[in-house]
């Protein structure tokens, strides 16, 4: 019996935790105990589950301060950003609770028989079922918004799904503290046991990718442990989706005429956005075109000032802080690329910010990939651009990814084109703004084409989320008490549904 | 070079067509040309969408006497099957483009700037997007409604994706005369030309699969040849979506009661729907679970009558005949089963219903595999079960499926729990009525869990097929002129939208 162990990235102390790793006999068994009560869940009325939600969240809030000192010590990420995304966290429980009562999300479609060139159609009724039991694997990056209670588990218990959640190792005692706040808001609301279950461990995680009653797979992290659990679902007997968010290297774009306009504010933003959280966002900001020439030099000039002011940042894990190091060093190697703020490299989790520039002739070598890939931590590469082709080029040269920014002023003769641009390579284009802030909204898409995400269609944030946890089905003559209450003719549940093609909200 | 050449089923004849199999590098020109206009397509009105589908429905109807003979000759498909399904593939395309000036598709979702227990939350708004070169796959067994100017391409067409459609082996004069027929209406409407491309031979289908250019297949098919092209979309350098509709067995349940009230009726249809194009469909009822004792003798005996009356089938094709013969004989041989109707095995194409019957105890089984596997042809296997907790072990020991039916009597005490359970295991659940018919409608759901699709929640038939071909962005911040039509604040498309949470219609 294995013992989970808690890291304190700032000092390096490692304690052992009441919590032992969990085998793979009992990842099974906590599958199957999800599994008996999915259908119970699944037919609880949308009011209820709305009110779990809810109650989880005032959990979580109850527990607040204890949750956020947990996760501080375990993440060294400072306390009015924990303070901040705990906020989040709760508030996206309740936003969720919003989308379930609102009930758009169950696609309910009523087609009364009807004669039609093809012949008689008979009454057919469609509408989302929940999937079944949904493994969750928490970031190591954000250890509320993203971890155990974050959008995964959310959207998915929004969905009606029983969850089986994977601790990241990074913050174990933050994840076992936000289930049990998760837990006391189930029972609150007489959830059935099982609805919920913690597991620890590689091999755990492994094994409930392959669980057979796992019906769906959320997870945000690397591209390589992503990669390596997609290709496990796979390869089972039953394959099932796997919704990876695998993070990507962020392009954003300074137009000459932003540069020339406020090249210094825009330089003093990126510095911001891109350490935030010591760099450790999927969205940060990672690649920076900006034009050749003063207005450009502008631009950096203020990012390396700002820098230059930051200090130190302890990284989540001394793991991560290596691979950062490494990943810099990659960069920093390939010929043509300048340092422009390198500071000391520290050691354990330490580590500080990193600007490096290249030209986009230089950017595009095919022996320079590295460069094009995502550097995650307090690091950014500045691409100097001197036509738009030039800009064009390197754009195209850049993976897709999560978010596509642009600096642009008013009537910028390149705003357009950019817009249309990075629609094609991203699932977020943010104009005048950092893209690091993922808003909890009805209309946030976070997901990207590949390699940024496993599935382009998807999201983990937002009203859409939701979604990927259902499956539809259609009912074709079904008596109306046979039918699920979403689609009977009196429409109990008063939701938004479309009748013989007429959409009515 | 290969040239392609067309087998008339029925008579066994073969004349080679002037058609040249598609070659890898004319593969990969084909989807290049149809990347270069996928912007221009994507970017086209609405209306212009509708318009060209409206074109490409006329265009069929036109040449309906020669596509009906070529299909005929090709299939020996019976004459007024095949004009009825033609109407239905003209309807279809005219059905998609109703779904596209209903515009909710796009599921434009505008979010106003606000403050949120986040802190401010930027202007947010997504719509979904076209998501770029399709490849089709065209069935055997429907040689209009499912092969080139099927479901999957009228529905690529509809979200503003250019197709690439591997022609099926078993009807290449008739996929040349409908593309051509699609061309025409392509071309009366000045569509790019690119719109559309054929390619024919099964290297050219596998690159295809392979080509950089492709966002997404659509494969309607058999399970083996589903599942080697979806292993080959997912060992792509970039993996992309593989729409695989791959049949099922397709449970039909008949109640103690429905048997008891009308058996012979519901006899005498299931002959007919099981031989309904010589059981040739995807969603052919192919295991018949009904009650032991007189009830359920008279549902058998009225479908053996029935059979008997039908005479030979010629199938679509010599292989897929021996496939049939060599699947009857794996049932036929299982220790337990008995056949009730098992007519001449035939010769070349020619074959003859069979019905053959076990008991719900050995149908469990697990050397009884082949019992539960689709067999492909008129075909269907009579489970009898004595209890309801026997037909619940079976149903269990059943696949999922794309449809489950079943037949009750009013206030018949086992249709709710039937209903309720069959949902869990298909995605069609069809009362008192035969799953052969697929209706293009709103509310249709053809797919199902795995192995009867490779992704439970799409659908290819009805309006919701469309949204396999889409992939939303979100834009934060972006100027009210760079945004496209479907998020400006105006509204200017009139669509249906949800601002600021609320959904209008």
């Amino acid at each position: 019996m294995t013992f989970v162990s808690s890291t304190n990235p700032a000092t390096g102390a490692t304690r052992e935790l009441p919590i032992q790793e969990t085998s793979i006999d009992e990842v099974h068994a906590l599958v199957r105990r999800a599994g008996d009560v999915a259908a119970d869940l699944a037919g609880r009325p949308l009011s209820w589950r709305a009110g779990m939600l809810r109650a989880m969240a005032s959990e979580l809030e109850a527990d607040a301060t204890n949750l956020v000192s947990t996760a501080h010590e375990e993440t060294a990420l400072a306390l009015p950003r924990l303070e901040g995304e705990l906020r989040r966290t709760a508030f996206q429980l309740r936003f969720f609770a919003t989308v379930v009562e609102d009930g758009a999300f169950l696609d309910a479609t009523v087609d009364h028989a009807t004669e039609s060139p093809m012949g008689p159609l008979p009454d057919l009724r469609r509408v989302n079922t929940s999937l079944g039991v949904i493994g969750v694997f928490g970031s190591s990056n954000f250890p509320f918004a993203f971890s155990v209670p974050g959008g995964d588990t959310a959207s998915a218990l929004a969905a009606g799904c029983p969850v089986v959640i994977k601790a990241h190792p990074a913050h174990p005692a933050t994840s076992a503290a936000t289930f049990a706040a998760l837990e006391r808001g189930a029972n609150r609301s007489d959830a059935p046991e099982g609805v919920l279950a913690l597991i620890f461990g590689l091999e755990a995680g492994t094994a409930l990718v392959e669980a057979p009653g796992i019906s769906a797979v959320g997870f945000t992290g690397s591209v390589g442990a992503g990669l390596a659990l997609w290709q496990r679902a796979n390869a089972r007997a039953v394959p099932i989706p796997f919704f990876g968010e695998l993070g990507s290297a962020n392009p954003l774009v300074v137009t000459s005429s932003a540069a020339a306009a406020r090249g210094a504010e825009i330089g003093a933003g990126l510095a911001g956005s891109m350490t935030l959280g010591a760099g450790q966002f999927c969205t940060k900001p990672g690649l920076i075109f900006v034009p050749v020439g003063e207005a450009g030099d502008a631009v950096v000039g203020a990012t390396v000032e700002a820098l230059s002011a930051l200090g130190e940042f302890t990284m989540l894990t001394s793991g991560i802080a290596d691979h950062f190091r490494s990943g810099a060093t990659s960069i920093a190697d390939i010929s043509g690329v300048r340092a422009l703020s390198q500071g000391d490299a520290g050691e354990h989790a330490y580590t500080s910010a990193q600007l490096y520039e290249v030209d986009a002739a230089r950017y595009c070598g095919r022996d320079a990939y590295p460069l094009r890939e995502e550097c995650f931590g307090p690091l950014a590469l500045v691409v100097r651009y001197t036509t738009n082709d030039d800009l064009r080029g390197a754009l195209e040269a850049t993976e897709p990814a999560l978010t596509f920014s642009l600096f642009t002023c008013d009537h910028d003769p390149d705003s357009a084109w950019l817009t249309a641009f990075g629609a094609t390579r991203a699932g977020r284009v943010v104009a005048n703004g950092f893209p690091t802030g993922v808003g909890v909204s009805w209309s946030m898409h976070h997901g990207g084409p590949w390699p940024s995400t496993t599935a382009a269609a998807a999201t983990s944030v937002g009203a859409a989320s939701l979604r990927r946890w259902l499956r539809p089905v259609t009912y074709q003559g079904v008596e109306d008490a046979d039918l699920p209450l979403a689609l009977r003719e009196e429409n109990p549940l008063d939701l938004p549904r479309r009748i013989d093609g007429e959409l009515l909200a």
